[in-house]
């Protein structure tokens, strides 16, 4: 028997990320979800997580969980690849509601768009250097080939918003040509990166000139909405609605807020709070 | 009466960063004084620096130098934007050795350089938003106008040894033409980010293109080699030998160090050593 308050299905999806990348996230889940409350945190003051130690973003991914549930979250969401990579294990051990990290939706969205079995992940030189994608796509399937890119100057193009431009494609370009270089018979390729989402159109652009045939990309922001929606609905927990669901962001410093989430949620930002963890 | 050992000009040059940027100090040093030893501290495992609290900042800081002082170093160069804006006072009160902060000397070519009075200065989005050059400027002359232009994708691009290319003087190309139509009259431009050196080719050429009159380029590292020279000729500390100087290279984290610290050495690493401060 359930012990779920009848108020559960109200309860909001808790989303959390070391920046404001992470709104990509909230943006893949209000298209897919729109009755569903969010709460967002984006731990902007101790950012970026992906040079600190496995203690410390564990640490920090504690103390993000944590005021989360304070907002009695239904369902956490781990838009951070570092976070995911380092301390989802010890949050799923600590907590009753699911959580879902930010690789696996993605690894199975490619595993079953890929026919040559052979997928590309670009991200982060932390994500690429850690080999999560890697990891998650062979224990899913190991006959799986994968072929990482490091894509340093993706992030700084994202927050820049030079998005749809002749640098990013020139660099888009740069980086696949390395990666079709190495792994001419890619199909697939993953969007490993929360900032990558604004960069999705110049990315496919480059894609179809550097390999002689089409590869299709996965966003893992809409590959973790989609696992949302599932978890919601395997569990009952799915707010049914016509009025759109309340979205509240919370950050622990606001530097550049204002300019930059907008770009990564897609609509202007109208009200965050900032929040001492 | 002096209480220097007599070995005092044997003893080294410290230097210290966030990372690895300040490599290109060690490199205009030991072109301006190649008789001289140097111990450089990259504290590469807290990097970046320009995104935590003053408090934060000068921590860390005082740390470096304790390191630093350990090796009995004659005169320390902070070659951190941040660290010379949040600790440089606080350094120079505790301490009886020489402190040359990132900022004084660059801004002081500057001064020397313009004929317009008008300056433009370059560098990390921090360093823009410090105000830290327009401060220090103004102190030295209050006439001095200033204008400032961050560019974020200057770090990348000097990572991933992008600096003589398309991508790079289009970039460059895009940020001096911002800056040319808020301030056209500057004709002289401060590389304020130890990154920086390595894109002083690229950005000479872009202001060349964007200005319609020529712009000199002052560079922060060569300026900051120049003022350790000045100071050990005052103090009479200046080694004299016809020997090149030992160069010790400290870390504390070795990731990318040997991709990125011959970038920014120019040549090779030799040797370097991992410590926990």
């Amino acid at each position: 028997m359930s012990t779920k308050p009848p108020s559960a299905r109200e309860n909001p999806i808790g989303i959390f990320d070391s920046g404001v990348g992470g709104l990509t996230v909230v943006r893949a889940v209000r298209a897919a979800l729109p009755a569903e409350n969010i709460v967002y945190l984006g731990d902007t003051a101790r950012l970026p997580y992906g040079t600190k130690s496995a203690e410390t973003v564990t640490r920090y991914s504690i103390a993000c969980m944590r005021f989360l549930l304070r907002h009695e979250v239904k369902l956490i969401l781990v838009a951070c690849n570092t976070a995911t990579a380092f301390a989802l294990p010890e949050l799923r051990s600590m907590l009753t509601v699911p959580v879902i990290g930010a690789v696996e939706p993605g690894a199975k969205a490619a595993l079953s768009a890929t026919k040559s079995g052979h997928l590309g992940v670009i991200g982060t030189l932390g994500t690429i250097r850690s080999g999560a994608y890697e990891t998650t796509l062979r224990s899913l399937d190991p006959g799986t080939r994968v072929s990482g890119q490091a894509c340093p100057l993706f992030v700084p193009l994202a927050e820049e918003g030079w998005t749809d431009d002749d640098i990013a494609l020139l660099t888009a370009r740069r980086y696949l040509h390395e990666l079709a270089a190495r792994a001419p018979v890619i199909d697939t390729l993953v969007l490993g990166c929360t900032h990558y989402p604004l960069l999705a159109a110049v990315i496919a652009h480059a894609a179809a000139l550097e390999f002689a045939h089409p590869v299709r990309t996965v966003d893992s922001a809409t590959a973790m909405a989609v696992a949302a929606r599932e978890v919601l609905d395997r569990r009952g927990e799915r707010r049914e609605s016509t009025t759109p669901g309340d979205f509240r962001c919370y950050v622990t410093d606001a530097n550049r807020l204002a300019e930059l989430a907008p770009r990564f949620l897609g609509e202007p930002l109208s009200s965050f709070e900032v929040v001492d963890l």
